[in-house]
């Protein structure tokens, strides 16, 4: 095998889910089809994190300083979600359940790993908490035992304010991660969030 | 989604195997990693096609004219292995079974998709086997019916010469690809090849 093919293969195979034999696969794919395709491609992969910033107001990714979402003015800018990662915001709005806005904590509170408060964006939204008004902060937190945690820290911080603390409607598998739940589930899980 | 994002899940998509959930995933994991590693990745993809040429004597993928196994002079160039296809030979290759060289045939006859023999690089065969004076051809390909087919054609071109013409071990389950095959298996099946 030539060192080129070689040395893609071996960039593919560290890629979440591509095992060598797929990464072959995709190397060969990549030798068999047109060549401009495999520039389109590229040239995204390349260019990717040049063009997506982080919102400075939620955290979100965006193309621009401030996200599509929170320049939208006829969203409610006091319901408030929060995700734990940016990605997370893409499956809610494919719902279309969520009239609100959104916060990104950027992880979870988790002790085994040094994750503590100040690596989380909790000032920001405390910030946006007391500017906006907000009324209802939605917990859109993975139940695992991390997420939890993150819940509680959070609950403890926000009832100094007056607002209403709902999270996801349990129906959400415990211990798993939102991203592998259909749909139909998250949208129930949605509608029904509870106070907490 | 931004456009952006939404572009390169696009393209991921197309690739096989990948399908929309998968494409999300691999885009938020190169948002996420560091950008020297979508860089590397990026333009190995987009100069792929210019680095690798097709070897012009037996039509494996090379980095020069003639690929480095057709230039091994320690390699039996009277044995020739017939594939499919020139990824096939780095299946071969990894095995350590062949000590011979390579031709591939860049396809099988088909007459439903319109692959007659004009389409296989049969010619250059042909010359190779009379400058070479080939003493075995290995024919190193799939059990389909399409195999069978431009096996047997290939044998019918291949008697007029004084040669020994020997195919894979069956073993190969039959109507699968060889890519799927465990090495025990095709180890076996071609340290087991027989006249054809």
């Amino acid at each position: 095998m030539s060192l080129t093919i070689e040395s893609l293969v071996h960039e593919l195979s560290k890629l979440p889910g591509i095992g060598r034999k797929s990464a072959e696969r995709l190397t060969y794919f990549f030798l068999k089809r047109e060549q401009t395709e495999n520039v389109i491609l590229g040239e995204q992969i390349s260019e990717l994190k040049n063009k997506i910033l982080t919102c400075k107001i939620c955290g979100n990714f965006s193309e621009t300083e401030v996200c599509p979402i929170c320049l939208d003015e006829i969203r409610n800018h006091q319901l408030i979600c929060i995700v734990e990662q940016a990605k997370d915001i893409a499956l809610f709005e494919r719902l279309h359940v969520h009239k609100g806005v959104y916060h990104v904590l950027s992880g979870l509170l988790s002790p085994l790993t040094g994750v503590g408060p100040n690596e989380l964006n909790v000032d920001s939204l405390v910030e946006r908490i007391k500017k906006d008004k907000v009324t209802e902060i939605i917990l859109a937190i993975n139940e695992t035992t991390e997420g939890e945690m993150t819940s509680l820290y959070l609950k403890k911080i926000l009832e100094k304010f007056d607002l209403k603390i709902t999270k996801l409607l349990a129906g959400i598998p415990v211990g798993s991660d939102l991203e592998y739940i259909d749909f139909m589930t998250l949208t129930k899980s949605f509608e029904g969030r509870r106070s907490f």
